[in-house]
């Protein structure tokens, strides 16, 4: 996702005061004091997830709107922290009072993952055990790890029953892999943006950020101090990742072949100075990304991104969904060549082939993969719809 | 261009005796000892190519084929410098006796290009003022400087005549600007998988390739030992890059989601070792390249394609092809997403837009950018009817 900041104009209103904003909000931290056991069989004496919620639990406690985030997003999704705050939630567009996820009518809920480092327990959390950050002693996180300790969270909210569970990128694996984990309880499911397996090409541009950052001497073997480590290697990676999130058309009309001013042919280092402003974009990405992430978390998401493979899991796609109760809407992006239309594509056939109800809809845009964060008529069109569609017959299990 | 090497059956026949083969060759160099001004204006006292040649040249002097390499590629484009080599020279394929650029009929010729580094002059070469490597005192290089130098090999090759430029990817801009700058010589351009002007997407892929070289430690402003520097940025650079030669369909093809052997779900240092095909593949990769391949040429090399524009440099498309008088054929690959076929297109209907003979062929191929190397009996043909065919009148200037 992309870190782009626009400066606050110094006469305008203050933004979280718009209509059918958030306002300002807060994060709450979830504390589960019980050993949790990753699916690889390591445990954890306990968790914490940092999450937000928005809207209010109507009595019935089924009114649970789950936004998943994406690798590099967190759980502020919307609102606020501060009025003085740049920018707001990463999905603000899509969450408010009387947006398409409308916080009038659903208790939207929003959580950083296990293995992330926005406030949820992840490498660069104190391990009780020694003091010291995890690093690569933390368990190796996997999808269904994120899903399971979420899972946790909504009991802890006693959630009965979620109406939907939303996400785009690694939000709509995780997603997928709520209504087919916890099939009972999760009414819709939207996925965009997203695939049930990585390609080679995928895995391959993950695996050179790995590199990136686990190659950087900073990076000791996983062990640095929490205002250091590999920086370099952090930065190179978010930028060759960022290049993957964006199409081609975008980043030539975003930035075509401009030059920065001053640029010249000059001799000397001065050749390889800042000349095109797309490059100039990319310094910002990486910089601005290594102070809000850490380097080990980067490397476990991947990892987990990677190995995220539900035909194999499950014997088939139509097994992985056999489970699944809940309404689907999948929607994949023409741009978007890190998860395919294909593989978006893949994902509705498969549920209809295990009999469930789905709808698929390619949304055309030139933003690339992350066309599902976009301001869009048309997304926001399809996601009200598919939230207000009358709904089937269905009992919660809880 | 991918190093995949097969290894050598040991009871096979030596491979350089092959029929068609143009079997051992052997490298010159040619030393220019007089000053050689770059097109930013910076000179050299003189400078050295490295070059190879297949066939005889005539009596005329007019049968030569000039092959122009690609950012990684070097002079040695066909042939064995040993019966021990591993591999040919890297169109080994497209060149020899018998084959589509038939070296029984062609004197062809391939140089190292000026700012590289297999021989020919470069920034891992001596300053003779310091006896110290230029480093990033070499002067900026261009496309331009590439055309001009290999001008003056011909020269002293007593070359009267260019029957045909052949290049893809950088050779691709370097034919193509041959055939603008010496239209009196040039009777045949052929340039495939290429492009008159980056996009902002190439350019920030080669941007990330420099950042990881120029960030890492040991690059020391471009002040290393010949054999130290920078070689994790370098392999960093080396692998983002080449995921970008290939397609996803060939990377799917080639290795899919295949692991590697042992690949488990451990933790610690092991979650992030070897676990897929794909992996192991670019880790050799950019292993081998740092072996062959200097650094600082890499930054000057992706920086003359970066700042390579012909419609800029000339006014327009059609500007910049007025002068030619080679008859052209333009060859697009419709897997490649690098230098995609509306690039290609482009440059042919910007020729014929200039009353230029031109042909222009889309081959589809899944293996991306580095289609122009493969072993392709369809582009065989394409090259051997365009070398073969009646030629116009044509009467060379020299």
């Amino acid at each position: 996702m992309t870190d782009d900041v626009e400066p606050l104009p110094a006469d305008s209103a203050p933004r979280h005061l718009a209509p059918g904003d958030v306002g300002l909000v807060q994060s709450h931290d979830f504390v589960y004091d019980r050993p949790f056991t990753f699916k690889n069989g390591q445990t954890l004496p306990g968790f914490t997830l940092r999450y937000e919620t928005y809207g209010m639990l109507n009595a019935a406690r089924d009114n649970a709107v789950v936004i998943c985030h994406a690798l590099s997003g967190d759980h502020h999704c919307a609102g606020w922290h501060s009025p003085a705050d740049r920018k707001p939630g990463w999905w603000n567009n899509l969450i408010g009072p009387g947006k398409a996820v409308d916080t009038r009518r659903f208790f939207v809920i929003c959580a950083n993952v296990l293995g992330g480092c926005q406030g949820s327990t992840g490498p660069s959390s104190t391990d009780p055990a020694t003091g010291e950050p995890y690093g690569i002693n933390f368990p190796p996180v996997s999808i269904r790890d994120m899903v399971d300790s979420q899972k946790l969270l909504l009991d802890h909210l006693e959630i009965a029953g979620v109406y939907a569970v939303i996400g785009g990128s690694m939000g709509g694996m995780t997603a997928l892999l709520f209504a087919i984990e916890h099939p009972r309880i999760v009414r819709r499911v939207l996925a965009m943006a997203t695939t049930t397996r990585e390609s080679a090409q995928a895995i391959a541009f993950n695996e050179v950020g790995r590199q990136a950052i686990m190659q950087d001497p900073a990076w000791h073997h996983g062990s640095y101090p929490r205002d250091g480590g590999p920086r370099v290697g952090l930065a190179i990676a978010r930028m060759m990742a960022h290049i993957t999130y964006l199409s081609d058309a975008s980043l030539d009309r975003k930035f075509g072949r401009r030059t920065v001013p001053g640029a010249g042919t000059a001799g000397g280092s001065a050749a390889f100075d800042l000349k095109f402003e797309v490059e100039s974009w990319l310094r910002h990405q990486g910089q601005s990304f290594i102070n809000r992430f850490d380097a080990n978390s980067y490397l476990y998401i991947t990892r987990a991104l990677d190995q995220f493979d539900l035909a194999y899991a499950y014997g088939s796609l139509e097994q992985a969904f056999a489970p699944v109760q809940a309404e689907a809407l999948v929607v994949g992006f023409t741009s978007d060549w890190l998860f395919p239309l294909e593989q978006n594509r893949a994902i509705a056939l498969a549920l209809l082939r295990a009999g469930k109800r789905t709808s698929y809809a390619e949304l055309a845009t030139d933003l690339g993969h992350d066309s599902f964060l976009l301001e869009s008529e048309q997304l926001y069109a399809l996601v009200r719809g598919f939230l207000e569609r009358d709904p089937v017959a269905f009992d919660f299990d809880i």
